[in-house]
């Protein structure tokens, strides 16, 4: 099960993944210019940067946004990053938000479980019904070690539109998705005792974020909103059970962290690396 | 704005929306061979049926599921039937269903609101939060002649999970979803009366179906299950206002019309034009 294998990623090298949501200006002029297509110079950058991060990361997630806004060249780049952390030995984690039914959702699952742009893990967005959205994927993840993070409490202002309605028992709609995959996380569980369907929480650290935890305590977490989106390790804590179960993501405050070093300003994967230790033992200092 | 040239197409070539979900299982074998990739297949069967339909369809709706799956040569296919749409002066759906926030959001926009993915419309989830979700896409939306149509009621089963759980004042999840459009729309009405801001709603003809309606007035829809998902032309009249205000897409029984045509089963072309006079006049036929 990849779940255990991502389980064994954090427990050795700590709980952040890097998000690979990598646009053009994030790269220094210097180096962009060095490449004939913007597709490479991406590829390249990141490339770079999963060097020298690699034994000291739990994961990576690409952003596929940032590669479909280039098109073609763009899904490119998308497409060496995946191979590239796959070649590597590392866990990579598709961030397509996709939620689709039937058909559709099987021919998603099959552009982002094979192929091109195979990753180990997909992030999913559940609106359309659990078992009509997920179902395409259940297969790849008994089967083919694969697994999911469902979109559950996402960490905006704006999340509160619609995921924090409150039925008429008083339940949050975000709680009515927790439920339904922690049953449906039963079948897929690992030796870790979490399931490779995994979810997304963000990161407001109060009593609610608590008893969601608690009602979702088989569900290995994708963790957004650390730096960039104001949270920090303390708000990360409760999600975390026996100091696992959960990966922290930060993208801009890795991978563009070299413009905030003066000592060498193009120095991008050495900047980001250092980035990376610190929000790792940021992490590791307040679960202790 | 393109609700006005939508609403104009609907007028004078009916309401049927031709999906493009195109699989390569769907093309007949002996017109595949003739072509040295898949994707290349798959764009000119495309360009087929564009070409015997474009006279008697509203729009195209391409998923892009079916393309992604292909990896990037089903995504070259995907990017040559938006440009072929567009260069025969028909309305192009791209029913990507993202969603996301923030710069990511912006970064799907520019993605298939320009350059190799461009559509005039794209389908999209707003879980996340309707604002949060949408703000990137309304500059396009005011300024550069594109639209949305964002998912607020499905047709499939599993949409029960979710959609359907009332608030503490008995209000649907998916009316709440529908009364924020409503406002959202306002800013971005056409001559026509409806807004470039539009829904996706399932089919079932019902009372609820009704009181929706009246609700998401200015709301332009696109209005899925014609055919393969059970819907009828009955069931969508009560979603149209004064016979205009949607379009009605069927996808398979379309672009698979030919494999049930014993009189020429190879001219899968010439019977999708048969399968839409069919559709369209069926619609026409329950308006009166």
């Amino acid at each position: 099960m990849i779940v255990d294998r991502l389980f064994e990623a954090v427990k050795n090298q700590g709980h952040v993944c890097v998000g690979l949501d990598t646009e053009l200006s994030y790269l220094p002029e210097s180096f962009s210019e060095a490449f004939l297509t913007r597709g490479e110079a991406i590829f390249q950058f990141n490339k770079e940067i999963i060097d020298k991060t690699s034994d000291i990361t739990a994961c990576y997630k690409v952003q596929i946004a940032y590669y479909e806004a280039l098109g073609l060249e763009g899904l490119k780049a998308y497409s060496n990053t995946l191979r590239y952390i796959k070649q590597k030995g590392a866990i990579s984690i598709g961030d397509i938000k996709r939620g689709d039914i039937q058909k559709t959702a099987e021919m998603y699952a099959k552009a982002h479980f094979e192929g091109d742009f195979e990753g180990d893990f997909v992030t999913l967005n559940a609106y359309m019904g659990i078992n009509d959205s997920l179902e395409p994927y259940l297969n790849y993840i008994a089967n083919k070690d694969k697994g999911i993070f469902v979109l559950i409490r996402t960490s905006n202002q704006g999340a509160k539109d619609f995921q924090y309605i409150r039925d008429q028992k008083g339940a949050f709609l975000y709680t009515k998705v927790g439920e339904k995959l922690q049953q449906l996380a039963q079948q897929y569980l690992g030796e870790c005792g979490f399931s490779s369907i995994g979810g997304v929480v963000g990161c407001p650290n109060n009593e609610e974020g608590i008893q969601l935890r608690n009602q979702i305590n088989n569900l290995f977490l994708l963790i957004p909103g650390y730096g960039a989106q104001g949270g920090g390790a303390k708000d990360v804590v409760p999600y975390l059970i026996n100091g696992n179960g959960g990966v922290v993501n930060s993208s801009r405050g890795i991978i563009t962290a070299y413009k905030n070093d003066l000592t060498n300003p193009i120095d991008f994967a050495e900047a980001s690396r250092k980035a990376v230790l610190r929000m790792r033992d940021e992490i590791w200092g307040a679960i202790q």
